[in-house]
């Protein structure tokens, strides 16, 4: 078992290095923000010719996301998961499908960022509108194999359908590991974690009598489930916000909740390619989603956040929020859904540049985790003038823009209810503080290192074996 | 008519401007060329680790498409073509799909960056891997209101299978227009202009008994048509180098000539999702293609060209290289064959790199035109643990990368046997000397006033009515 060795060497060397400035990083992590969704959002919100915030940050570059298998062999993987992603991001290591701050093949429990600042004395936060147990944020606080060992009673047997999807018997308590990863969260010296995921507070700890949450409280967080509750909660305290059983509930549905659709084709067009019409889905609009009506938005938990992380510090902070349904909608085949979540990044961008501008020593960088399946496609065939009907074998959405065009999104990487990630290297965007440090090209791992070393969180530390 | 007024001021205005210094522009068009086509390419020809010379490149941007309907109004259109978009990059308007140098609407003749130079007295050059004719080359030294009038016998009866799609009668020369793409070609002023295409220039010019390339060689053309004629060429000639009847054949297909294929559900498969079974297709290697034996190159057409633009000038050019089959092959679902002209475009800019080490006042771009239909997708389905057969409605391609793992393709925008554009922003890449004049984020009619600026072909020409 090589559990925490590295781990605690590396809050050693972290406590005695970060002695030279009080510097801040907000790390923005748009889940599954490729290009795609950024052209998507960007005619829906400004138009065609507009411009996002995102497109206003002086620094743009790209950044090759990389996997590997689960072995120490580490033969690559084309294609990421928000679990490999999220702990390449948050422990400069690349690693198989699937986990959380955990090393491929040898399990080994790989420190992250926001524990390196903790141990160095800096404050750290993490804000999502996902639950705080999914994998973008877990992976930056806790270490299991796989995922989904989201509470305690999710280590041994989980399945879907009585389809056995794996476990984390080895992160059990009672195996010497740091059991589930709300339990970790709850155990974590995070000053702040807002989110989603409730119902993963509501379990009993593994081998205690009292649940999540209380371990928690036991720990020092004063939990919130409101806004009010947000807004009023002690100034001096750690704060834990859970705003939803699961998923913050997304700003933007499609009109009627529809979804990208199939387009229809005649009986005679089945016989034949070239034969018979097609029937496209309807366009539509998209609305609020009411579900979402009194929730916290993101920006709003982000401005509590950096008002937590900063008050009175004068040895900086690590924040990571992530806008986590851009993909989850992509998966079900929702853009109006993907577009209200990008609009939801934005505002945090907004917010984190306004605190940058009184901060100066604040590093702002804005990232996708992986890239995700919906294109950007003509409304209307390239070749309709051919006069045969030409459709997609997949899912379409024709969506009516504010400025009165029609654009098409595509979903077609599978026929399964969930839609795959795709494997294209993401945009980077970050604030004139980073341009000093970011080349045009960069390894995903290697946010990551400059993220430690803006923070004085050196000397390097060794992760592997 | 409007055509050729704001040509002519174009030129005489040009001809006054460009006594500052001499520069040079080298303008490398990937066609098709998204974040998607360089992952793959990426992947494939440097492992998952690894870079391509493109992301050495210390400037890495990104450039909004842009595209408007067919008329005064541009209203806007959120998937381009290559005529559109190439306008874009020649001219700096933004126009309609399928127009050649012409303006959304009103049919305006929009003067090129190529035109502008030659009238400034800078040497000017075009290298395409397609047809000289097709629509990307076409776009910077000619005008037509359709990209398929490419010769003389393609101006008003075009059509497929009987199906009528569109003509250039307005540009006929008997109605006072210039002509047909190729008989625009042998009639400019370009200095050197290599691809494939012959066929185009074998018919008759309109109204005269001469073929396009015999006036090609009436206004000073010399005409080659291999490697050899290529590199013998006399060193003082305007050349026109055809090397090929249409495309010029790609280097890299799939073995046996694959392409991508579909997955093959059971029977049970298709009366039920969850149920049955599914057939992947079989995994490919790439392979050479033997067409391209023999073929000049992309590389050696570049430095033929540069060779040509450069030889005692002292005021500078202007050369575009298109790789032009990174999109064609996309549109026939061929991964193998877009590898290779990202390779061959990968050595286009490793040739323009070393001779902008001798010769500083060299600004080298490369971007694409527009998104491609190609996604890097899993090699078997992210969902795959669920037992259920899970596929693309598409067609996927499985690669064997020469690491030895295995990269999935997925094609999926169409049923047709081409597939569509895509709409995502795209990347622009840039040496030194570029880092002075692009930011982060622009329209892709930016790049022209770049280009323009960079030349010293100010002032400002009045591009519109």
């Amino acid at each position: 078992m090589f559990r925490f060795k590295t781990l605690m060497l590396a809050l050693i060397l972290g406590l005695c290095s970060n002695m030279l400035h009080a510097a801040n990083v907000i790390l923005i992590i748009g889940d599954g923000m490729d290009d795609h969704q950024i052209s998507i959002a960007r005619n829906y919100l400004k138009g065609a010719q507009g411009r996002l915030l995102l497109d206003d940050m002086p620094l743009r570059a790209a950044v090759q996301i990389l996997t590997v298998e689960d072995s120490t062999e580490h033969k690559p993987v084309y294609v990421a998961d928000s679990a490999n992603t999220a702990t390449t991001l948050a422990t400069g290591v690349v690693t198989s499908r699937g986990r959380i701050s955990t090393a491929a093949g040898s399990d080994e429990d790989l420190p992250t960022i926001a524990e390196l600042a903790s141990a160095a004395g800096l404050r750290s936060g993490i804000v999502t509108s996902a639950s705080v147990t999914d994998a973008t944020p877990a992976a930056f606080a806790a270490h299991v194999s796989l995922r989904l060992c989201e509470n305690p009673n999710k280590m041994l047997d989980i399945n879907y359908r009585g389809i056995p999807l794996g476990n984390c018997k080895q992160d059990l308590k009672a195996a010497g590991g740091p059991g589930s990863i709300a339990e970790q969260l709850a155990a974590s010296s995070l000053d702040i974690l807002l989110g989603g995921g409730s119902k993963h507070f509501s379990p009993e700890i593994e081998g205690g009598n009292i649940s999540v949450a209380e371990a928690a409280q036991a720990n020092g967080f004063t939990l919130v489930h409101n806004l009010e509750q947000l807004h009023n909660a002690p100034a001096d305290a750690r704060l834990l916000g859970l705003f939803a059983p699961g998923t913050l509930p997304v700003r933007l549905q499609g009109e009627g909740q529809r979804s990208a659709e199939a387009a229809k084709p005649s009986l005679l067009n089945r016989l034949h390619p070239y034969l018979g019409s097609v029937s496209y889905p309807d366009v539509m609009r998209c609305e609020a989603n009411p579900q979402a009506e009194g929730i916290p938005t993101l920006k709003a938990m982000t401005e509590v956040a950096l008002e937590y992380l900063s008050r009175d510090n004068p040895t900086g902070f690590f924040l990571m929020v992530e806008s986590a349904s851009i993909d989850k909608q992509a998966h079900e085949r929702k853009p109006c859904g993907s577009i209200g979540e990008m609009e939801q990044l934005e505002e945090v961008l907004a917010t984190a540049m306004a605190f940058a501008e009184n901060q100066p020593d604040t590093l702002i960088l804005v990232t996708a985790d992986h890239a995700q399946a919906a294109q950007l496609v003509p409304d209307g065939s390239m070749y309709k003038d051919y006069n045969i009907p030409v459709y997609s074998p997949g899912m379409v959405a024709r969506i009516v823009t504010p400025e009165g065009a029609i654009m098409g999104v595509n979903y077609a990487t599978n026929n399964y209810p969930y839609e795959e990630h795709t494997g294209a290297n993401v945009p980077l965007f970050g604030n004139s503080e980073a341009q000093a440090y970011v080349p045009a090209f960069i390894q995903q791992s290697d946010l990551f290192n400059i993220m430690r070393d803006y923070l004085g969180l050196k000397p390097e530390v060794e992760l592997r074996d």
